[in-house]
């Protein structure tokens, strides 16, 4: 995972700023206007309102702050594509951001352009004291677009589940009809002894806000599989009724159980030749030796429980990633595969990164001392630490160079849309 | 109104297919892939899905039935594309239409081409007791095709009301900043002795099941108003506080204006020069003379109150409407004006057809004597004859030929997205 | 029936008044405080409310208006206790009524007593041009009451269905394990030759506003059944898989029996011995030969549509009902049986009073020339023309002396917890 | 606050016993079966369904385990009093506890009675070896039972402030005409140093499952507030437009102020005479130097916000707690006052009991090694640590004995109905 030391040299920023943009554009052009116009759930956004909304925090908190001679777009657009950022006004609603035709996906990519050019132009003629001033914008901005390019894929998956008939957008569908793989055996323990050890990000890498201050903490000591819980393990949860005995669930995820009539993960299909997955590659055969991917919190918690041991601490997860120094793994490339594979790995822990986003049991709080910025940007994060947990690592929609063991990924617990597993932890 | 008396001429019934068909398109080829995707509401259904779905129709009704060789363009559009035909099995859940992104408006107009060309094929080659045996599907399909072309229309229209932009897709805005029009003066009244008199429809030409039986009804004797209530009569009822006067509603409707906070029609907008209204060519002044549409039958009823008078029965506007022959009127053009204009006119009864549906105090119920078909085509209309209210006449946005005295509209009394309005009765 | 000819006679009147107003205290007396406080669903109202705003009805729109000297139990009854008289004011809302432990069942006695005593005082002291001038509001007063002391019964009926132990308020249960009856045979029809008929309330005797004006309607020839469906005839449908046959259902109604899985009637309950009904006496074996009750509109209509009859016009039952003279009937006594038994009689037409409302297909709608009154009083019925239908008859929970061959009863659809049945009619 | 620390000695638990007991039945002496009977909300459980559910608690947990000549009072209570518990099976639906008109009030003194009887029954001839053997689910019983006695004050509250005359239940109202109080000055702040601290329960006392195992933790410096913050505070707030301000608030606590169009506490009323607050003992003029109550935990986090201050941690809050020693408080008391007082004391920290719980920032989650007990039991808490915050201290309506330092309360975000205020922490 390279580090993402870049400082405040333009020509670098320049590379690196055309080639987050162009990502972005990459994974769209493999879709049509109306994919990208709909919303399939008031949690997903359509695919041109991510598009656009990227290109808006740009706009906003760069061009507008540092350019003075910047004419925006379109004015009206600061109404549709701000986000959540109460201090700049009044914006459309989130559940009605699939009802936008207009403006339709050509004037967005006219949009980017706009606001492509006047990023570039601005980088070209700016002075050292306004790189220096504006460099910790930028890196945000790439952060920042590089979180949506991996929301974008979670969410158009949404959109193609929804399709009656499940066609591949990304290539595929792969309909490997492979002899049956043994399920992965046991994890293998690996034991970490705690103590009095550091949490949260240092250092002059960007991280976002809520990873830090940095602080010490005291761990009990605990172990950590060496990889994710596969789909085979899952399974046999399943087959062993895991989705109807309540002592294994929390009392919101029963009730949620219930209430849904659950039985399977979100994205589990069951055919007469077996169980299939939606993936961004089609509907495909289950593979057991995968990481189980789009479990809510409530079925990590309860398959956890169900095994008899538990979910990790985030900072235990951390504390082990950085004594491992595990920071290998897939990334979400357009040609590859946008799914878990099979764990394989020499090293004490396994696919940390680029597989799934592993749940913690932490609830997503404020590191003792965090002070949300001032301004609009101190929504970025801080508003939303409450209801939610955090998720540690990376996942097979996640963008290259965006993670570190640090990183805090948070969702609330009845999120199943994103691709989220789990690794077992245990007391020693 | 041209009858429609084609009879089982294969030329004439392939002139009109064509025509028909290519109705549907030159609406359609006004708007985008997105514009045609997106549902804005579960009522509504996007607009690609109606191109398909009247093509779903006939492929169902006379292609599967006619001719033997027809091959279906793809067998999953059955799921697709049946509105509510319980008999013909499972569908795609209406609210969720909007989630179809698959197939793509090309692929809906080579599906359309497929049909278009397997029915001229057997037209061209089918026996006369062939044509004689499906002349009535025929005359149905082109019914249907065209009461769904005043759909795509409304519903497009909710469409682009949900735009924050509100760019007209069919001509203008003609932001006509007119001077003040008078106000419509008081309506002339058109008295009618009633009695014994006949009603529903009797004859060959081609009409709904809904019509039939004609039977003899007794009609005490009425007044019609010569035309539609007028937008300047209903700011007149707005400015007198009619929607904060409880007196004046049904009970149901208070609760909606209640719930809701309403206090003007559906696409009313309030700008800082006065009123303006939503229309298909955008957003414009309010024309004070033009007929009041988008009122559901909670506000004509509440409106026909204030004033003193009542909404029609339908066996009223029927024999009114016959008696005085009134059956000119403008008809839904491409490139013509599709919103309700200033009324004049030197019948007796002015605007019946052509400006807004008018609704009648009439539940929507079945004749005497009516039976509904067997079969699926019997769920037509007989299945809805529950919880809706007759409307009479024709709108705007309805297509020539379509119309005529004894047709019966009918929609829930809280419906707003169609192009509604009302005329004044009396007894006499 | 004894008709309702009191005329502005002091002592009948204060008699009557004597009557109607024990009559709702001996219903109430058979339950506990617990009993009448509980609302368990919206459209039920406590027993304690139902109690208290008759007595607000008597107070509001008699002692107010004719006894200056009068003073109010306690002024805040007015918002507790007005139903939905807009003009009268604000009041509690509907949905809450069951929220209200205070005042007190004890105070609402209290309450009653104090009105009964001024009402008792005025007719003792009334000068006959009072009398005359308020003997209507007297009479509506009794009719009103009436009413609300069959919808105690009904709501009754709801608050202890929902109780784990269903056991009896009113006597029972009397688990009659029967021999097993014979269905009923089938019905004999009874034909109407229709033509021009009078229909509506016409004389002196008292009639809701909602009865007038008389008027004449054209019938063409029709037979109605001599007697309401039975059990065992509607046990039949069921078993013909009338639930899941969507042919036989109007839309809404098969929407409805999905969304909630319905198989049978509201009240019935299959036990491991066969079908019981939850009845005002408890739990009871079904009766085959006796009238289907808690059928909403939706069956009633299957049912008839899978006979291939069809529900009656109201006028058409109203018609025959005058012409057989057919009033006899049970009524709701006390110690009596309150709910439909087996059907016997010896006139044509049996059971039109006494057993079940029947559902006609007729929706409600004011009769030509019909004017609602002015002031609050008018809301009594015009106000709620919309969205119901009408029932005809009278129940084993109606009052006696309440109903007549004119009475109009009306609820929505979808209302399960009153006592209907159906009667079928065909054309002839 | 006098320890727990009766061992397994009969005579000391049958006195505790029947002192609890008696309790539970002296507040619902006040009220009457009406009062008993309503549920007001979902969260809120009927006054008679505390009563008999404590008690089936105490029949199922201890009689049906330690007596095996124990005969249930009615086995269908089983099904009627069962809260939450899976492992003993169905349940009656929460959302209906407040249809159950039966079991009468009576009938469940009878019950209650009936088990008390029993208990003493066993008391007096246990040996010692059952005694040790059932001494921990006896003070489980009796937390149990006292948890319950704070629930039914608080749910009382919610029934008594749904009611139209806001008329006191315990004593009141007292409406005292105050002079303007002080607003309370600024807190003192009390510092702690932090460091390795032991947190959690200790020792032989009871406790509950939540409270273990006692672990150590690392603080940074922070500093307490010596007291809860006032009404005049919160009030502060409200008048420098806190409920405005989107900049103090959660995302989800600023969705639900919009949503509910919130600006003030739960219970506080405005009146023409300034601000008055619902109480137990009426409607009572808002005492500024009180402790707000009824804040939600969005509340409670957006005015710490507002200061630029903070909510404490659960385990300052502990350490700082212990260290001071803290532990005289007032309680709830039939006859007492039920609702905050002025702070004063002489402690460095003042009313750290026995005014309102205080919400910390910290998500209800095990401690680390925490296991939940197998069987039934372990449901008691475990099954909860979800989306809930720490409380801590203890409210006017909390039972004496039943709190100490180490004790967890735990609401979700949005509770407003528990007696919940909040004190301040900082840094240091």
């Amino acid at each position: 995972m390279p580090k993402d030391v870049i400082g405040s040299d333009a020509a670098a920023l320049k590379s690196r700023l055309l080639e987050v943009r162009r990502r972005s554009e990459d994974w769209a052009r493999a879709l049509s206007a109306e994919d990208l116009c709909v919303q399939t759930m008031p949690d997903v956004s359509p695919g041109k309102w991510h598009l656009a909304h990227v290109t808006w925090f740009w706009e906003c908190f760069l061009l507008q702050e540092a350019c003075s001679a910047y004419e925006e777009f379109d004015k009206r657009f600061n109404y549709l594509f701000n986000s959540y950022y109460e201090a700049i006004g009044a914006r459309h609603a989130r559940p009605e951001r699939g009802f936008l035709t207009r403006p339709s996906i050509d004037e967005i990519y006219a949009y980017r352009a706009h606001v492509d050019g006047a990023l570039v132009d601005w980088l070209d003629r700016a002075s050292k004291a306004e790189l220096d001033r504006f460099t910790p914008v930028l890196l945000t901005g790439f952060a920042h677009e590089e979180q949506h390019q991996e929301l974008f894929l979670t969410d158009i998956k949404h959109v193609l589940s929804k399709q009656s008939f499940p066609e591949s957008a990304f290539g595929g569908p792969r309909h490997r009809v492979s002899p049956v793989q043994p399920a992965a055996p046991n994890p293998n323990w690996v034991e970490c002894a705690g103590g009095r050890v550091r949490t949260g990000h240092e250092g002059g890498e960007f991280a976002f806000d809520n990873e830090s201050p940095a602080h010490d903490v005291l761990l009990t000591p605990f172990a950590l599989a060496d990889r994710p819980v596969t789909n085979a393990e899952f399974l046999a949860f399943i087959e062993d009724g895991g989705y109807r005995k309540p002592e294994h669930w929390l009392s919101d995820g029963w009730a949620a159980v219930c209430a849904q009539a659950r039985n399977h993960p979100y994205y589990w299909r069951r055919g007469e030749e077996g169980w299939f997955e939606h993936t961004l590659h089609g509907l495909e055969p289950l593979d057991p030796a995968a990481p189980v991917c789009h479990v809510d919190y409530y079925e990590a918690s309860a398959f956890a429980d169900w095994t008899g041991y538990r979910l990790p601490d985030e900072r235990e997860w951390e504390f082990a990633a950085k004594a491992y120094d595990a920071e290998a793994g897939r990334w979400a490339q357009p040609g590859g595969r946008l799914h878990p594979v099979s764990i394989s790995g020499d090293g004490p822990l396994h696919a940390l990164y680029g597989e799934v986003w592993e749940w913690t049991r932490s609830s997503y709080a404020p590191y003792p001392g965090f002070k949300a910025a001032a301004g609009a940007i101190g929504e970025y994060n801080g508003k939303f630490m409450c209801g939610q947990y955090v998720l540690r690592g990376g996942s097979a929609v996640s963008p290259a160079r965006h993670l570190r063991a640090t990183y805090r990924n948070f969702f609330p617990p009845d999120a199943q849309w994103q691709m989220t597993g789990l690794r077992l932890a245990r007391d020693v």
